[in-house]
């Protein structure tokens, strides 16, 4: 590196993101150091993005640092947990300094929209760009929104649209100048997924389960019925989509089964689904109703003659 | 990879380290949770380890493992702070069932001895091995070591022996039938280093700095200068050595520059000395007075001839 470590965290790492009261002790120590509140549960959650294998390697840095931060903060958002502070470690194969100032911006701009503060990390070389966040969130005590709570009767909820960042896949290498609005619009789900952290807030004392959609509709909603023992049926045609996506030839495949759009599916008691839907209102994200939690095990999809089809937790693995 | 995320995190990443009572939710949903004790302050320390970079990429995944977690621990042990719960984030080439065996047991013994649970994580593919953790650990509020407390007239004291790790990078490579008991002793010291956890808990109250040895000592102790605003003087004739190094053409330049002992430098006024030396014997730890804290900026070392001698905070960069 033509920079010393030291260097690098001081000119692109420091003074990233609003501060936190709570953080008794940032960047520079051995340890960060926070302040823990009586009656409250920390959330915490770590994920790894690889070049080549979870965004392309030649991706603008700047996008590359706001999906790798809200990626992460959509966990928090999974939980009901009010982010507080991230730490990051950055494995590089050289430190170009264009590409760290961009990275840098895009760390530093999802840290102020979510009110996040980076606490700490570490930088060291090796041959491929490794992205690690952990992330750290406040809940009250026993208001976390797990996987495990789903009853038969629950409604089963998305928000936002499904199957985006799966159409985007294709033009993650296009020139961004031969693309159309309706393609744009893909690529900035892909790369700026909006983490549903206010919707999850909201949503405690609500919601009955929760989980971020990483690997695909049914991939995750099959995490909430195996931890809940229950089962699902859902209707393929409620599931809500983009006016980019809609009309496509695989929209509802992509709906299903698709990753990375980081929107929330949730279960919902039917007597509390007019204030999940009244939160959502209030925070104007779409929440859509798409089906219901049952005693029978497994996830299933009823056509529109009525019959159930069982749905396979992964698609035909095109990805 | 040859075995799925989940069936990998299930066969090889549960039930690692003893278990916590704060530990309200471990591996398995969206995030780990944990309740905050009042008045306590957690410390949060995160560290990466490259293959090729940090360790050999051929080395024995059971003492890989062991080095990452004893490398994490030490930073909570220089902030004084118990160690509590740790994510680990591991990116690797494949998924080869007999490294991640022994990569676990490594894992599970040292969490083990140091009562450190893990909570949470995930594995990615990528080309070269990349360990990622994150450790946590509890503090009384205030009562932290920090880098920043160091005041003239306070004694500088390291634990252990100095210079082992440097000594045993010539022999990462070699065959162990070859090595006589000298040379294992150097490669165990390189490979498990004993973190000082117990002893940066017993000098809370009692050190007014402390740093852990990563970077070599005159590197890390001028980080507590640096902090504390002060300088220092040591005598290299005081710097414990081993007596595998003891003897050894350039064993001084190792105790001084040479990185990965991870013992603890730590400085302590005058008037607490005798609790902190009673402290460490208690837990038949060494600790060594090598020198003393002063208003003048600077390392400098004190020769047999009371010449002070200024320490660049690097050797001769062999390494």
């Amino acid at each position: 590196m033509t920079i010393g470590e030291f260097e690098l965290i001081d000119r692109y790492f420091t003074g990233i993101g609003p501060g936190d009261e709570a953080v008794a002790l940032g960047i520079g120590d051995d340890c960060a150091l926070f302040d823990c509140r009586p009656g409250e549960q920390l959330a915490i959650s770590v994920d790894t993005l690889v070049a080549g294998v979870h965004f392309p390697a030649a991706a603008d840095a700047y996008r590359i640092a706001q999906r790798a931060l809200r990626v992460n903060l959509s966990d928090l958002a999974a939980m009901g947990a009010r982010p507080f502070a991230f730490t990051l470690a950055l494995t590089l194969p050289a430190a170009d300094e264009t590409w760290l100032a961009a990275f840098s911006r895009g760390l530093r701009d999802a840290a102020q929209a979510f009110g996040i503060t980076l606490i700490g990390g570490n930088t060291t070389r090796g041959r491929d760009c490794v992205i690690n966040i952990q992330v750290m969130g406040g809940v009250p005590a026993g208001a976390a929104l797990l996987r495990s709570g789903a009853r038969p009767g629950d409604a089963v909820l998305v928000s936002g649209c499904l199957g985006d960042a799966r159409a985007a896949l294709p033009l993650l290498e296009a020139d961004s100048a031969a693309l159309d609005a309706g393609q744009r619009y893909l690529l900035d789900r892909y790369f700026q997924p909006e983490p549903r952290v206010a919707l999850g807030v909201a949503l405690r004392g609500i919601a009955s389960a929760a989980i971020d959609i990483s690997d695909g509709l049914a991939a995750d909603l099959g995490h909430i019925l195996a931890a809940s023992d229950v089962g699902a049926v859902i209707d393929p045609a409620l599931l809500p989509l983009s006016p980019a996506l809609r009309g496509g030839d695989r929209a509802r495949e992509f709906a299903l089964h698709g990753g990375d759009d980081y929107e929330l599916c949730c279960t919902v008691p039917p007597d509390r689904l007019a204030a999940a839907q009244a939160a959502a209102r209030q925070l104007a994200v779409p929440l859509t109703v798409i089906g219901a939690i049952g005693a029978d095990r497994g996830l299933r999809a009823r056509g529109a003659d009525g019959a159930l089809t069982p749905l396979p937790p992964h698609g035909y693995r095109h990805f």
